[in-house]
């Protein structure tokens, strides 16, 4: 296979895009569900400390790849905390 | 702050640890609460998928930190997948 980048970008990019887009479906569920008892508040606050975190290394190691795709992450997460705590039972 | 390690290294390993153990709240609630209904199997199956390409970005850089963090969230991952589909209703 001819790639355009080295094999190991090009892993880095793909498994980037599944991390990342791994938060929409979820996200989705929960807007079309209006329910997210099952799902673990500190998985989502733990979580976005972590993507936080990444963005953060990303800008210390000045990766564009890294910086976007974790901002991204971040912005789907913090959505899915907002809606959760929104449909959560009292 | 003194760091034994350059700064950008040292953010990486705390966000590695804080993306590798928000899968483990997760798995907790699920054996607690024997229940998935709410959680996105697609979500599931999609980071299975970003955290394995991980591993072999991980391999392919020979980087052990990579490999071992993300080899950890892989199997975490991967009971919250099998707990997921024995509770979630049929």
């Amino acid at each position: 296979m001819n790639l355009p980048v080295p094999l190991n970008t090009f892993i880095g990019i793909i498994a980037s895009l599944f991390s990342t887009l791994s938060l929409l479906p979820q996200l989705i569920k929960i807007l079309k569900d209006r329910k997210a008892e099952d799902i673990s508040i500190w998985m989502l606050l733990i979580l976005f400390i972590g993507l936080g975190l990444w963005v953060y290394y990303g800008v210390l190691v000045k990766d564009p790849m890294i910086i976007i795709a974790n901002s991204i992450s971040v912005l789907i997460n913090l959505l899915i905390i907002i809606f959760s705590i929104k449909y959560k039972p009292a």
